[in-house]
């Protein structure tokens, strides 16, 4: 795995660090980008996080070896139908936070058998834009892989090596899997932070300190892009919603003074589960 | 405002750095310190967060000029019984996060004129002991101040003058109105990380990552002293969490294809109100 030209099609937080990253950890390696505003290409270039930038998704990835789709998901399918002609045996991944759809989109659009594995790098931030992009995004972070019965075991094993040569570990998981764990631990969470800062009113917000700022700190993530991964989950959504529901009414039924000690139970429980997986207070315990 | 003797009653997290700030700022001042466990009180010594140490809070309280009150709420009664007799005219505040009840209990139970003000200092952290007391925990953060027709007026600014002395700015509410708009802002959150939680499956918090445990960090803290907040504040707690069931409802019902502009425009809405109060990813842009 020793890529000469790897191509970042959409230049933003994510796109960004790993140009930045590639072209700390692969020598020599060019990095090309795509994005459709000049602006954040010309800005990309500056911050040397590509080498050589086009506003067609065609030309980004001509000669390259590795493709990574870094747009919102809703944007694949058109960009995979461009670089589908062109693509010519390039390791192809993404970055996507939903993976059911665009396995199937990538299955669908490019010419089989195709070079193409499924990654979520659980790395970013709900910053926005390349000028936030750090070459240590993904450092130590996980990265999620979903192969099918379709994905070719080398383009596997290579795009693994990818991500471990950018920092990352990774994890096998099948599209359906992912969508459903990824639901719990990620898209949920969003949704929630946006309900709870809903749910608050304006004269309480004065009020907000540390423990409201970190709860509700993902819900300053873009609109547009949240929009679609949701949208596209949403069936284990609606399965995960339905569930707080359910914890909610237990809770609310636990706001009685003879259910103390069950509730004591309840929030010593809810502690415990929550040490076993990061150190408590430590906001960098690992990469998002 | 510049007492000679500050009594701590109680010498966990908070208490532990309130002494380390009153040995930082006020000098010359004495800090003696009440707890009921030997280690504790050994432990705060050996910090310097306490200059003397007492197992029983009618002797820790004696001659003092400030007394406040740091043990978890559910405390408060039989150690305001303790001190009533020795006081003698000293200030008496207290950090508890429930305002109504505790004010209540002191007017009752401290003889009249008493000079006791409720104090709810907005700062603190999931981790528990004073291990990790800092001097300055304090710092910057908001210290909500909650007078009643009762509250002598003198005591009043004295309280505001000791809090700012320790680097906090003060705010005033009424109790009721405190314990109302903390419930949003605070219990709410609390209830709410318990809650997300308990709601995810072991394998999925594998997973987990910096928006998780973010999310979710508040859920480490103590469960009895958490038990005791929620319970005392439970009818707000209904309030709020009748109103989160409503937006997740409203929530649920954008998760339809057709929906999708509606969708984005909640999570914008969401985000904008977000970003007014404090800089997305800084998780340190406030004091708790």
């Amino acid at each position: 795995m020793q890529p000469r030209i790897v191509s970042i099609l959409g230049v933003g937080l994510l796109g960004g660090s790993i140009g930045l990253a590639v072209k700390e950890r692969i020598k020599p390696c060019r990095v090309v980008g795509y994005g459709h505003k000049k602006a954040t290409l010309d800005e990309a270039l500056r911050l040397g996080a590509i080498d050589e930038a086009y506003g067609e998704p065609g030309r980004a990835v001509q000669g390259a070896d590795v493709v990574v789709l870094c747009t919102p998901v809703g944007a694949f399918a058109e960009i995979l139908r461009q670089i589908a002609p062109v693509v010519e045996g390039a390791l192809i991944t993404d970055v996507g936070s939903t993976k059911r759809s665009v396995v199937k989109l990538a299955e669908a659009i490019l010419p089989q058998p195709a070079r193409f594995v499924g990654s979520h790098p659980m790395a970013g931030s709900e910053k926005r834009g390349v000028r936030f992009a750090r070459a240590d995004l993904c450092d130590n972070a996980l990265c999620l892989i979903t192969p099918t019965d379709e994905t070719d075991p080398v383009a596997l094993s290579d795009v693994e090596a990818f991500w471990k040569i950018l920092g990352m570990r990774t994890l096998r998981l099948s599209p359906a899997d992912h969508d459903r764990r990824v639901a719990q631990i990620s898209h949920l969470p969003h949704a929630l932070a946006a309900i709870i800062v809903q749910a608050a009113g304006a004269e309480s917000l004065e009020l907000a300190g540390r423990g409201f700022l970190d709860l509700t700190r993902i819900a300053g993530g873009d609109g547009l892009l949240w929009r679609d991964i949701l949208m596209d989950n949403r069936d284990n959504m609606r399965v995960c919603l339905a569930q707080v529901v359910l914890e909610l009414q237990e809770f609310v039924s636990l706001l009685e003074p003879e259910k103390g000690e069950e509730l004591r139970q309840f929030l010593d429980r809810a502690a415990a589960k929550r040490a076993r997986i990061g150190r408590p207070g430590d906001a960098d315990e690992r990469g998002m």
